[in-house]
């Protein structure tokens, strides 16, 4: 592989700072991690986004969060056969093999991706369709949400809620795994949705008795 | 969804303590970030391991990494129609919307999904090899790559090498997208590979000129 | 003392979470607690194990609970000049000097301790036997109690029925201390006993009456 | 045990509480902590003072913290044959069956027990020095510590050094556990002291380099 380079020096230097520091401080705990293995107690689906940090967030110290990031928090539904090995691999790894407690799915305001999908269903994204538009065919899944939005006027509010929706689909789509439903069904998973706006530090949480979205 | 549950209390808890600590010290960059939308550096593929947090050992603040996280940090190639867009799309949406400078690809001692791997080309792992195991079909990717670790006795020392291979792999298959391609080409673009020993802190860096891994 | 760590970065930053939270939205209380003294109504013995929180679960304040943790929650006979102080000691601070109104003993399911009595007592745990086990050694004080549960065949039963011995053996140690007993009889304390099934949540308390265990 | 009462109605009342909420809520983690056993990360070691509630300033949720508390968060020495069983069983089970990462001693500001060492060193306690007083022969091994202060004219500023004297004893005293200082020694345990003025909120923790505290 020729073309790639030496780690760029800022990295190299930051990382030699954590090594003198916080790796140094807690090497028991790295050790103990290493030779032990992970046992985390919550897989958190999230976006992709560097201004969605779930770990910074919750304050998860190494070996807490097994994470799943992608374009919009997205998972597809159960299909032996298909091919949406990526996600669906991090689902069964963490659930199967890990036998997580929780998964947390984490949307947030202003996500690319939740826009993308509105501009194609509204036919303002003609990059988008084409067929080797890779986020584009990625939103698709969301592409049926649209309908509980499109009465919306004010864009602001309907991005919002097309964000929210992302954790709605994806919570309804983990469902359809056998594993995960039952899990579920016999107490030992909880699926819980979130949705962050990260200017102003709002956490909402998704409230299954209303079926909306209410600050934690 | 009536299913999903409310955040664990013990998550909220930590919620509400970033809130009033971290979010309070920083709230002018997190409005920045939300109103001027975010313009990483760089993009981070690590896997979904609770052990490897890319972003503190960079000590990354939020708005510096786009972080996509799946199992073996592994990018499938190039495939216009496949539908492996949960990756991909991450990839496109980096370099063409974000124009991010590098793409960091961290591999980790201990991988779950490299070692599941080296157990399928080995006959010890008949589960991974049904058709309804995500994680056997994921790491199919891989396993072309068993060659070059296959004459390797020790098995830690193999299943270190087969860690690093997952970057090996996937660099080269960053390179068959054309826009990583063209930007690495007109030196908009980077690629660096990675592999990190968690429990002594070590950090390697892939070195092109000798294909081989040292210490960063 | 060179051997000492600074403490680790997540309770660091849990601690500054607390501080911004839960001790600013509280610092009244706070401040009077450390004027005015303590005032606990209750003392509560119970076990170091970590999933057995009575705070949590009695969702008490600071100021409410003089917590005493112990292995299996137990209290030793009076004995002056015996050496188990540290246990004896809690108990004469908090009826002499605090004047509790109760003491809680709370067992609980799973308690390795009374375990690691039946064990001792049928020959299968020779390294609790060792001189050099302060573990064994301590639950020798349980021992005597193995002829309630000895015809027990299940062994599921037989180590609840242990656990809740924990608790008898431990109320009628404390009516050995004489000012407990002299409180107790003018009616200035009161004792009770609790075990709790943590995995169902279900909470029994000591009936005198009966001699027996029920649901709160 | 005729002597035992039923639980007090208030107790009663918020165990249901708790019952119907924050168990309910986590009761898929609760059921995973009583299936799988407890693998808490650190032992806290703190006093039985109603104010100092380790969980809640540390946000620990159930599994996290094995806690030991008894009178001054005091560790007597490591002593075969010797009887104080109560304390060195809790460390021996933390270190030997649970292999706990940390050991954090923590003090606190109006410590009863280090006022009263300092009141027997100067005289001033003759119902400490009783053989019959388990709180004066506990504080024993605090006495010694009593020259480090002794030259200190302002009483409050005595007293929060004796308070500080309990953590330095206690990780003296650990390291003299054989099975503490091979785990320290061999980077498996890393052990921390700390100090708390809950009237103000501040945490100290004690520095190996200058053997004094500093805030966290």
């Amino acid at each position: 592989m020729k073309y790639a380079k030496p780690l760029p020096g800022y990295l190299a230097q930051r990382y030699h700072g954590w090594k003198a520091t916080a790796f140094k401080e807690n090497e028991v705990w790295y050790r103990r991690l290493a030779d032990d293995g992970q046992h985390p107690r919550a897989m958190i689906i999230c976006c992709c986004d560097s201004r969605v940090e779930a770990t910074q967030i919750f304050g998860a110290d190494p070996g807490e969060f097994f994470v799943h990031r992608n374009i919009a928090n997205l998972i597809p539904p159960y299909e032996v056969g298909g091919q949406q090995h990526g996600t669906s691999s991090t689902v069964e790894f963490a659930v199967k093999m890990l036998k997580v407690a929780h998964i947390v799915v984490m949307a947030h305001q202003h996500c690319g991706g939740a826009q993308g999908c509105i501009d194609m269903c509204e036919g303002n994204a003609p990059e988008l369709e084409s067929k080797d538009s890779f986020t584009g065919r990625w939103m698709e899944m969301l592409r049926p949400r649209y309908e509980q939005v499109a009465d919306i006027d004010d864009p602001e509010q309907k991005a919002r809620e097309m964000e929210k929706q992302t954790v709605v689909v994806s919570l309804e789509n983990l469902m359809t795994f056998p594993f995960v439903k039952e899990a579920v069904e016999q107490n030992g998973l909880s699926l819980h949705g979130l949705w962050i706006n990260i200017g102003e530090g709002v956490l909402e949480g998704y409230d299954p008795a209303t079926g909306r979205f209410a600050p934690v």
